[in-house]
């Protein structure tokens, strides 16, 4: 029998869940044994439902594919059925999500989410693990406000900051401040969900509009660099953002070009490479399954990171800089990617799950 | 008989060439009537060489096709067989290019380019005549300087600028000082010429580095803001710009992501659309052929202008821009679009010479 | 005042509605004054249900964005307002657009439609106005059955057979015998209507399915190249088809690879380019102002025709072929190309109107 | 020290090439140990050569990154660096090929190549080792003709045909004569190499012609099932093709639109798919580290097979088929699909070399 922790995916049918389910093929702590989605798709086999839109490769993984869909409505259902779930919800209403990832956790089932519902509650962490895997103790204060005992709440960011935060995030952490950043991102028709993006809009076009995107890409890195304080994460104060986002035609990997200003002490380029060769955080010493053994890859080619060359570096988990070069205007530029839907969602919620395991939260 | 004056086409089977040979088809004023390449080319029918690559809708037009190529190496073949020639020429070596359109001025024959050789020449024009129409002066200069009668050269910028530059020139036309700004381009594989971009470099991808772009839309900026002074063209010293320049799988039509900061005077939002719906220029006032009736189209959709729906915008001559809002960092943002085989290069040469010929250059 | 024909557009909103009111501007017969589409569009303005989807070119034509669409499914609001309507409807019940059509007719009111489901109705003319221009005579025993004065029903047949019935029926014409045919296709995006195909369904993919499109290009040839007797059209049983259908990552224009076997009576490669070339029909003839003035044109470059290169040949209504070689199998093969929006969908419908203008059916 | 069999790649920096490398990486029995290229690159290491044109995921494998690229056109250089050579030149002259090969040969360094210039050999074996090991069998002949002792010349087929050969070839087998087929291919960009196909010609298009490919795909089943006389192989006469081949924007996997005629015996659609489902041959009984371990897939799912979801199955080896039904001309049809660099070209190479190995060639 299988020593493996059972897990549940909510949303299983849409693009998120699919890919939670096909990351999750042969994961060494976790294994599907619960999927839940929308209330038609109840009662059906999951193969049934989502064979003639199944994204990833050829087949739906076996072991999945015969799962009956449970609805996702009813967290009751979960009961006894998997230790934690990942949540891939993709109702209109933030608010109902949030009240239904509410409803799993009071039951005791935590809820690992890719949802954007409860990325702004104060005592609920948005993580990304090699950046602030500290913000976790919130969840003592969370369980403590809601009266939870087992279950709790942890989201992670949008999928498009995955490109930068690291990046940036490591030269913060080596002592130099970065004080404002202009982003402007070529992101993936991926990131829009099935069936997403019409192709009448995306062959031989790029639309210079993404619904949501620019706020997000401007507000989440304030509480990303947060603090914890008295059980809430208190944003940064000391970063400003403006963000220009774009979709193009492209499958898998968002690309960012990106021009940092840094406070009075400024790291040569030299530098700047250095400490992206060698950042490491806690996913790598505690090495954890889906962690990138190096987090940040730095190529030299004139031309790099494209999408489809190196969005899979490292399991689609690693972050791929290049063209790193002075800016006439800020300190520094250069160019970020990161694969949107495995580092920017599925693998990266997987990541957190791995994090909160290795810190007990998933006992 | 004809009373169009006859004109040139060096460089003529390349993407460009072919474009002022599409573009010129039933000119009011102009007709080709000499067409010049590389010496391997020479002796052949322009359907004979083109046929198999003709990249602008199904035929090459009648009247040019059955045209005999001639080696453009040799000016003194176009003598008496065209008044001007438009340059199209894609030598490898910018000396040579330089030196071979001095020849064709020389023997009393102007030239308009579209090539980068001439663009630092301080006495060669860098002309868009929304903008600055009274570089033109110098050319008399020009003449002088070489013992030219007749001949001249006259340049225009980089594609990518005319995406941005007439937006920015309206407002600082209108009073406001535009200080710094940060621009991001997602250029199409038609500005690579042909064959270009590989289509295992495109489809599925973007490449975040187009050679010798970034430099260009930095520095020639400040060349088409120059002052003329003794003859020549000085630098416009009042403006920083930091460009990040991408290919993506677009065909046609250049689109970038803009944020300015203005100077101490900073206009509205609603201001700046204002200026830009009302902006005219000389070409309007001259009411040229190849003139858009309105330089700048301002669209309130929150998705545009994609390149796909606004290239062709008042025959691809117009620039298009969107999504006007603050930015966080700087004062303004927006996205800006032009067609860049058509206002970004043969197009734009096109006007330029119906500028030069409204002006008695091309007597 | 106008004196043109006012025309009702049913389905204004979708993509073959668009393309409708697209192609009709500035039509010397037919002007749009009345435009209609489901309930939950009707009381607003075209600007305000369109704007954000609008999928040809830049602007919505002046004229139509501030007309005020009304309920398609109340067919006496069109009294009055338009001499005749064209059929854009894209109910999911065939049964509900049959009925719908019909009460336009029974109001006296003409329906030209595009939608398939009076396509099999035996006493309704499927018109490709260079081949059956004569099945008009059906609309007398049609009007006579439904006891309607004015209104009557014709429609046109599916997009992708515009690829090569015309070049076939030529042959027909000629005196030879078309047998049996292979056709595979390569069909774009805009036939799958907006939203229609994700993009990441097409980036990098071939769909080898289109749901129908193979039954349909199989059966619809025979009432295309059927006979009038006693009122109906009977259907022709001389050719045998078998059709493969694949959607590709291509905007517009149909391109179709084709084997024919003739009867006894075989032309050489030579005789089947002249009947070609020299093909003329009706609409030439009379000269309608959606007529193609050359109905097929024959390319000789090897590699030709493409989709975009050639779709968009004689305003989109021409048919391109070439590739023309013998066919090991059966007698000669061959690629031909329609654009499918125009000649396939809204163009040709707007020949058809013209047709029936002409013929008389439309006073 | 490493026990495997050292081999060589000539043509090592061209498509072909690199994909041999990238797929040897890890093989269990092969070790890239020399590599060769045109007189240019002799000298270099393959990274200085390779790095800005690399296509294979992000980095160039280790261990072949630092070897210094020898010139091909030297065979000698190969002597006691590797005991046989994979074959991708990339010359345009056929004839120049073979004498190379042959040279190689001649020094008893057995070639298993990619290129055509040997496919038409008749003591050469053309081998898909699932259809045809039995080929194998003339390199004795071979041998004794060139006066060679361990030297030889294997090749395979063009990339396009594995995508129905293996399951054409299963219906005979079980019994089925194949006597017409007719075949509609949509081929993708990497079958042109690199360069290749410029993105011009390919986004938003489709080309209808490959060069000699239809020539190939007509004539070389006739060779691949051949039977063996007298150290020689003889076509086979029994099967008639005809080929429609286009280039798709599509990366990889070559799709098949295929209808076949079957002599007086026809299995039913049943009797088809069973036979493809339990089809295994001698690949597959060896266990070949490349075999795949169902060569044919059979897709139930109405729209597949599709490159981008299927080309990887079995590590890019197997061929997927679906759609299959009757055909109203023929007997059946279906779609099949096969990587085309893969098992098209570098992975089929792989196999052929590892049953070469199995059955003592190189030794």
């Amino acid at each position: 029998m299988s020593q493996k922790i059972p897990v549940g995916i909510l949303g299983a049918t849409g693009a998120v869940g699919q890919n939670y389910i096909y990351l999750l093929q042969n994961h060494p702590w976790f294994e599907v044994s619960y999927i839940a989605a929308s209330p038609r798709s109840a009662g059906k086999s999951y193969r049934e439902v989502v064979a003639s839109k199944w994204l990833l490769g050829a087949n739906i993984p076996e072991g999945v594919a015969d799962l009956i869909i449970e609805d996702a409505n009813d967290a009751s259902k979960a009961l006894g059925r998997c230790r934690f779930v990942f949540s891939a919800l993709e109702l209109d209403s933030k608010d109902e999500i949030k009240a239904l990832e509410n409803a799993y956790a009071a039951l005791g089932i935590p809820v690992v989410s890719n949802a954007s519902a409860h990325r702004w509650s104060e005592d609920v962490p948005m993580l990304i693990p090699e950046i602030n895997a500290d913000h976790i103790s919130v969840i003592d204060a969370q369980r403590k406000t809601h009266g939870w005992d087992k279950g709790f709440v942890a989201v992670k960011p949008n999928c498009s900051l995955q490109s930068y935060m690291t990046p940036i995030w490591a030269l913060m952490q080596a002592g130099y401040e970065v004080k404002r950043m202009f982003v402007t991102t070529m992101q993936a028709v991926s990131g829009a969900g099935y069936p997403g993006v019409p192709s009448l809009d995306m062959i031989d076009n790029v639309v210079p509009y993404i619904g949501g995107e620019e706020e997000k890409s401007e507000k989440e890195p304030l509480k990303i660099l947060g603090k914890v304080e008295n059980g809430k994460i208190v944003n940064f104060g000391g970063l400003k953002v403006s963000a220009h986002c774009n979709r193009v035609p492209v499958i898998n990997g968002h690309t960012a070009c990106i021009s940092l200003e840094f406070g009075d002490k400024k790291p040569s380029l030299a530098e700047v490479e250095k400490i992206w060769r060698e950042f490491r955080a806690l996913p790598q010493e505690l090495d954890l399954p889906f962690a990138p053994r190096q987090p940040i890859i730095v190529r030299s080619e004139a031309n790099r990171p494209q999408p489809r060359r190196d969005r899979d570096e490292d399991k689609g988990m690693a972050v791929s800089v290049g063209r790193l070069r002075e800016c006439p205007l800020f300190d520094i530029r250069f160019v970020g990617l990161s694969h949107n839907t495995v580092r920017g969602a599925a693998g990266g919620g997987i990541l957190n799950a791995e994090l909160l395991k290795a810190k007990g939260y998933l006992a």
